[in-house]
């Protein structure tokens, strides 16, 4: 077998079996391939940004790495804004870049870059394959670092001869590797602040925002009156009815003061330490309140779930969690408004969905609209870079195919990746993307607003507007072959809502929502 | 004044009034400082790979640089595709990235990331601003490094505190470089290789490609009988009725071999040695024949345009150029086809237009057929990081607002910065885009093809083919606000064509041409 057999071959054996490509002439061999390892099943996305996200996606949903199949430096850099996202949501990805081959490198020819420097940017792993005989057992060492606890990205760097060559073998599956369970001495030190009678805030992060650590850290706040508070952005939280419902950190650090106010311990479980997420002329970087105590019960690649299960049990034997109630909202009526339009996904939100969740602005009003429908998972935007939620729609979908999917995306944000619409249709996903569009970038018109008074000239507001011309996301949908329906009052969009939720395969819906700050 | 102002205040004192911006909240204070420069055109784009597409497309029309505006490193990362092109086409390019405010970097918050690193992989000059006091000094320094000559790309990234801290002072203008005058033993080994008696083909590149360079290289063929080419890709070339039309080198290593044939002589001006675009199994890298020698006229920082009249002048000084004879192709009829929609375009280009091609396969006649159109200047993919043409034709028509624009565009190419079709509309720019759907990515056929008999199954084919569904640019480019209409004869192209040019303002229109390699 060539390398590119042996590769495809390693990573099928390993569990890796979908590939998000967006291949070039580099990685011809690799796509060639394809047909002689069937089990893996190649997604053709548009741009390499919508390949990175998916792959996001899809990990955060399947608990086991995608690949991602990127052309030299350019395509990896088109697909980097997702792969920092990935990072910081701690996601495995086993990400792929193909390069010219080794020796026609020092001709600099036009698509030559250094690729090294920028996977350096959002890798935890990058290795450069360097013969065909090596590649499987490099595929192997990618699969298990981009594995290994947290999880992060793994980038394996294929020069095209490498690949093409004879002499390929695939190395042997790779095992999945546990998190590091907790000391007891963190465990000691968190249940002495939860006991001091001290205001105590448990904060979940990482692997603690799944339902089993959801419900030991709820039953550990009904023994000590803890609260418990999930960080700003989870990679993945459950939520919903017959699950125990916490806030999440705020984003801008005003909220996050109001939370911590008093709080003399903050036990990390799982989540780092807070945070804001920019800086602003005199105010502190660092959230935690002065005179709190921080607590480490879990980091990042220990076992956060396992350590709140045994808090539990030390200081809550007979606590018991407490359980979101089922509650629907009323469905609104009226025109679209950033207030009720949450209230129309909660009343009627299908049972065990996955919500991607990049609505920004429009979308503040979510979480307590959604807090009592059926139970779901909500992927949320770790990195800060916009344009992941149509991508991570699409990763989760395949990760998933027999649970339903809500896309809550804002219309600036879209426009990064606007053609993973054509992905949704191509692999016929059964995705449901709620276009909010605000004719903004609203979440810029609230920062000019806090950069002071002087900010407020027409040129600096027109770079934060949207409109001259509106996008009309209902033609860009149905162009990339998405069904697609506008809708202006509560009424149309459950209406749409319900058609798209009774039909499989994608559809998106235009809602027409106005900006909070005109 | 603050930082900002300071930059935005240099910036324009040194010619650079135009900014392509996709801000966020670390630039917020540069958005605010545009209402106090008010001289600085800042234009929104939706994605980062617009803004920067777009700044090199003004360069190489203006011959000055355009400012970009980014967001930390994932924005730098989106458009870091078309700043790879913008370094091949060594076009000038002030890239300013924002950055978190110095003092907040160590706390890695969310969107931290090593921009030094991805910014490496494009800058010839990079450079991270310390101080309030020092932004305006930094800020002229960008500029001479993007206008050093050739030309290039730098990088200044500007921490968020260093740009709302007051302080800021403009710098003095920065005055324009020549390029350095080729010496004169340069000239003589040219002359030699050029009255050796030996088969001669000159080379151009660079700057060697605009029109009087291109008269001298005429006059130089007329008086020697070498032969004249044009680099593969040039940044932009000037064609068309009473210029000196020269074949470009060819794109495949077979195609070049083939025109190089029994070379005993190559002589560059301004242009690379050429090298196989990739690399392919027991195939040479390096394209020179065995037994050629090279002779350098003009590097790239050089005056090759000098070096040429030069030469012209000593071995030339009676002959005449050979200019290209105004003469359009007949209007084809009949469904389009690879073959004939070409000649549409020939037949109707209007006077003084710039084309942006980046219609790739299915483009390989638009030489031939406009090569007695009226004058105009073509720009090409000089990087082979495509996603390309829509935004060169946006930076090129607000350079040039006098001239119409021409985009050919690819349709896989097209999905990579489709959201430059918003820019066009917003600003109003006066270009007519000419969509090449043949739902494929045709050159991947092709180099699938030439990987050998084994490639041709069916999963690696689905990987590129761009229909199930087929994407719709008539809907694509009416939700960005662009009027659109499709064309699938060359009648109806025709007519579209003529009511496009007739109107200013952005059209579309979707050719349906069908691929070469069904």
């Amino acid at each position: 077998m060539n390398g590119a057999q042996a590769l495809i071959r390693t990573l099928v054996d390993s569990g890796v079996d979908v590939c998000f490509s967006n291949p070039g002439t580099s990685e011809m061999h690799f796509v060639a391939a394809l047909d002689s390892v069937p089990e893996m099943h190649g997604v053709l996305a548009l741009f390499e940004g919508v390949a990175t996200g998916a792959a996001d996606g899809y990990a955060r949903m399947a608990d086991k790495p995608a690949g991602v199949l990127l052309h030299l430096g350019p395509g990896l850099g088109n697909g980097l804004a997702n792969l920092h996202n990935a990072r910081r949501a701690a996601t495995p990805v086993v990400n792929i870049v193909g390069d010219h081959a080794l020796d026609h490198k020092r001709y600099d020819a036009p698509l030559e870059s250094d690729i090294d420097a920028i996977a350096s940017a959002v890798s935890n792993w990058q290795r450069r394959s360097e013969k065909t005989t090596d590649v499987g057992r490099d595929a192997a060492d990618a699969v298990a670092a981009a594995c290994s606890p947290p999880g992060g990205v793994a980038t394996l760097i294929l020069p095209a001869d490498v690949s093409w060559s004879e002499g390929g073998q695939a190395a042997d599956p790779v095992r999945p590797q546990e998190r590091t369970p907790v000391a007891e001495e963190a465990v000691i030190d968190a249940v002495n602040a939860l006991t001091s009678g001290e205001r105590t805030v448990i904060l979940l992060g990482g692997a603690a925002t799944r339902e089993p650590a959801l419900v030991a850290a709820s039953r550990i706040s009904a023994a000590s009156g803890a609260i418990v508070l999930a960080e700003t952005f989870p990679a993945r939280i459950t939520r919903g009815a017959g699950v125990p419902t916490f806030d999440r950190l705020g984003y801008l650090a005003e909220q996050v003061a109001y939370q911590l106010e008093g709080v003399q311990h903050l036990i990390l479980a799982g989540a780092r330490s807070p945070v804001s997420f920019f800086a602003y002329p005199g105010k502190a970087s660092d959230l935690v309140p002065d005179g709190c105590a921080v607590h480490t019960l879990a980091g990042a690649s220990e076992d956060a779930a396992g350590a709140l299960e045994r808090l539990a049990e030390v200081i809550g034997k007979d606590a018991e969690p407490v359980l979101a109630a089922a509650h629907r909202p009323e469905l609104p009526t009226g025109p679209l408004t950033a207030q009720n339009w949450p209230d129309v996904i909660g009343a009627l939100l299908p049972e065990n969905a996955i919500v991607a969740d990049e609505a920004n602005t429009s979308g503040v009003l979510i979480p307590s609209a959604t807090a009592g429908s059926p139970k779901h998972d909500v992927l949320t935007l770790t990195g800060g870079a916009i344009g992941y939620g149509l991508p991570v729609a699409t990763g989760a979908a395949l990760a998933c195919p027999d649970r339903p999917v809500l896309c809550l995306q804002a219309d600036g944000s879209a426009m990064y990746t606007i053609s993973a619409l054509w992905t949704h249709a191509r692999e016929n996903l059964n995705i449901t993307t709620v276009l909010l569009n605000n004719s903004a970038y609203a979440i810029l018109r609230l920062e000019l607003q806090r950069v002071g008074a002087q900010a407020g000239g027409p040129r600096a507001k027109d770079l934060l507007d949207l409109s001259r011309p509106d996008l009309d996301f209902v033609s860009i949908a149905q162009g990339m072959g998405v069904p697609a329906s506008k809708a202006t009052t509560a009424e149309e969009l459950a209406e749409a809502l319900k058609a798209a939720f009774a039909e499989p395969g994608p559809h998106l819906i235009e809602a027409i929502v106005p900006a909070m700050i005109p």
